[in-house]
């Protein structure tokens, strides 16, 4: 009866239908990235343009819809999913995640609030919990999922803002270097601040911030009344995956009593490795980490958390009462998400990050991560074997920035010789790399993160690297 | 090769099995719902304690993490997805939006910046359009899918101080009915304004709130120089479903020049049908509205949106620049959606409502809706007819509170009374019902919004209700 009068509700056969077909498709994708263009946005405006339409009052075919995404709307594209994917911070796209969510979304439970899913709350708890040991964080440390690294650092800064400032607290100002992730700066708008309230200070060679210029502009701050609060370490910067000294950055936060915030949203998930764990030494003294499972553990978009030290500080940031809540659960022992974070409702996303880890065990991402560490590596030899190819950032963990160098050329003509010296990279579609500027120079940045990047794929996108160089300086 | 050396990159057979036996899981779990009882969370606290585990270093096979999901953990909770969960605000669960999930997070495109999938952009655009067309606005307003209703609460009030108040903002004041939902008063403390800024207004005798009062109390606080800028309506409150007179609202936010934030969160589906269209007149006079998919549209947890009228004020409150991002397109025909709202990276939403929408046609959902309404008014009918029960708010969507009432008891006794009628219905486990305080009075609701609740479950619902209420009276 149900499946005839109310045609939301899927009969047993219609929803094996809608995933088997799904899965159909999705398996042909997913064997098919390696050919893929690793980007292909031709035209794409256009078809951006023929598919604007009002909201229909009838349904589509399945099989039609599922024609027009396959084969038309995801290809056109940069491939975030692919292993030629070394631009930006690449995305990853794990199958396991991909079926967490399929169960979580179709039995609907909530997690928000204890007393409404424990089990699954526990789990998700679990998760977090996890991270804290990566982190190598006490049992009392707190944290939660978000939906990605720009959410994570709007609740550190939030939870810091109400621990270190009074409630009048436009003088509070905000410490990061000048390689600091724009999410800091939009945080420190959406909480609030005057638009000239995070101090961007400058770096040294290696792209990390200079603890003297830093100490000389909190004195400078605190003799002219403003009140320094909030310091961001960067755990491997998006420019060059540069990582702050976190030890040093502590010792001094401990000093001036700022709350030390690392945002470890790609370079985070290191620490699983021997070598991200030396080059983050001193993050678990931090007061919050932000760690983005979507990007480090290869998720898909839409995971990433913050984590902190003191758990109750986040509690003491997030809590209000409502009379139509469920009473939270008076052990400690359990964790409300919506006393702790900003959202009520919201996806089940511990699922998401706990079927993959259950199934495989950390220690097959450990060997993921040192693969990207050893890759990128691999990359940085061959670049500096490359005529005329200069490593502008030594790689401190899956990041390397590179340019071509030709004397006689001024800044401006050196940018245009490494834009076009992209162009060809790319135009070749079996890598695609993005550059940023450094300094006032444009330079090339190989970011090694996807799962499915290995070394055959490397070195396709090295060879690519040399012909290109050799044609726009031959 | 792939396979044998990276176990995170699964094999198609792999794949395939992983997908197959969730979804066997799946059917068997959807099959079951009307079996299964509306909340069953006996045990949970021993349960979740024998879940806690540290970060596994190896794996657990698939088959044993199904069981412990499906047979263990999934079951232990409210029965958010089950026909019988009249509680809160029900959650729904489409299962097209489980396998838009499986696409989206299995292909893991990018549509946080215009040009990494314009294609898929659009889809979400185009969803974003769709409500912005449910609520009246005119092509000139933008809106973003959230995760749910109090980021999106958050965004709006976020937006708002940007337009409506100078940098030193903290005496900017709020106004709000005091049924208004709890997530507001935490946007405000998100977003920095002192603890007592959210004037709450008393309401009428149907739960909405007083405009005499608001125009009081906006005098007094200007009066005393606080700088009133912000008021929320609500389209559907939490307790009771109340529907504040919006164009009334609306004509008074233009006289005082305040930003009318609606928060629609619950009810603002309901404008696609008649009545809902008609209890909410005005709406699309409002600056801002707050819309969840995931109540409304019977998604999984996960999905809210927020719109503004004005879509420029979006973008003014959220643009920061970065140098390693994408350039945004020029053409103001696309939407750079990180652009205008506070995520970079974050899951593709947009599918999960557009899959739906576009198999089915919107007309399906209007169906469904007027049903809710429907199952309301034959539940609010049936209460009336049982001895003892007094309705208390009258339904304005799909919410109805009530109470038994009895000669001769004060209010706290009359409160423990019905906390006892709320159990004995509980206990039958046919439906779940939670109960709220109005006024200190203790009542009872009945909140129906999931797809999957038809009059079967509401008349062996009202059953439960006519036994238990002679079980405390008798």
């Amino acid at each position: 009866m149900a499946e005839e009068s109310w045609p939301l509700e899927l009969a047993p056969e219609q929803m094996r239908r809608l995933v088997d077909q799904a899965l159909a498709r999705i398996l042909d994708h997913v064997a098919s990235l390696p050919r893929q263009p690793a980007c292909d946005v031709d035209g794409a405006a256009e078809l951006a343009r023929s598919l604007v339409e009002r909201l229909p009052e009838r349904g589509t075919p399945y099989e039609d819809l599922l024609r027009l995404l396959f084969d038309t709307a995801i290809p056109k594209s940069f491939n975030t999913a692919g292993p030629g994917y070394l631009a930006y911070i690449p995305g990853g796209g794990l199958l396991h995640s991909a079926v967490a969510d399929l169960i979580a979304d179709a039995t609907n439970r909530y997690v928000g609030v204890w007393a409404a899913a424990p089990a699954l709350a526990q789990l998700e708890a679990n998760v977090v919990r996890w991270l804290g040991e990566i982190v190598g964080y006490p049992p009392e440390a707190r944290g939660v999922l978000t939906s990605g690294g720009s959410i994570a650092n709007l609740i550190a800064l939030v939870t810091a803002r109400r621990e270190r400032l009074p409630p009048d607290f436009l003088s509070g100002t905000l410490y990061a270097s000048d390689q600091v992730h724009h999410s800091v700066q939009k945080a420190a708008l959406l909480a609030g601040f005057p638009e000239d309230s995070v101090r961007e200070i400058p770096c040294d060679a290696a792209f990390r911030i200079r603890p003297d210029a830093l100490r000389a502009r909190i004195a400078r701050d605190r003799a002219s009344g403003r009140r320094p609060f909030f310091v961001v370490g960067s755990a491997g910067t998006t420019n060059t995956g540069a990582v702050d000294d976190l030890a040093g950055l502590a010792d001094l936060a401990a000093v001036e009593r700022l709350w030390l915030h690392v945002d470890g949203a790609y370079g985070g998930f290191f620490l699983l490795t021997e070598r991200g764990r030396r080059a983050m030494r001193g993050i678990e003294r931090a007061d919050s980490v932000t760690l983005d499972p979507h990007k480090g553990m290869f998720l898909p978009y839409g995971t990433g958390s913050v984590l902190v030290r003191d758990g109750e500080a986040l509690r003491r940031a997030h809590s209000v009462a409502a009379h139509y809540l469920p009473p939270m659960q008076e052990s400690r022992d359990f964790v409300d998400f919506n006393e702790i974070s900003p959202e009520l409702s919201r996806d089940f996303r511990g699922l998401r990050v706990w079927l993959p880890v259950k199934m495989h065990g950390i220690s097959v991402f450990r060997e993921a991560l040192d693969e990207k560490l050893d890759l990128t590596l691999r990359a940085t030899e061959a670049l500096q074997a490359i005529d005329g190819v200069e490593i502008v950032a030594e790689p401190q963990l899956s990041i390397v920035a590179f340019h071509l160098v030709r004397p006689g050329l001024d800044l401006a003509g050196l940018n245009a010789l490494n834009r076009r010296f992209l162009d060809r990279i790319n135009a070749r579609r079996r890598v695609y790399l993005t550059g940023t500027l450094l300094d006032g120079r444009f330079v090339i940045r190989i970011c090694v993160l996807s799962f499915r990047t290995h070394a055959d794929r490397m070195d396709e996108g090295l060879a690519d690297i040399r012909s290109a160089a050799s044609e726009v300086t031959g």
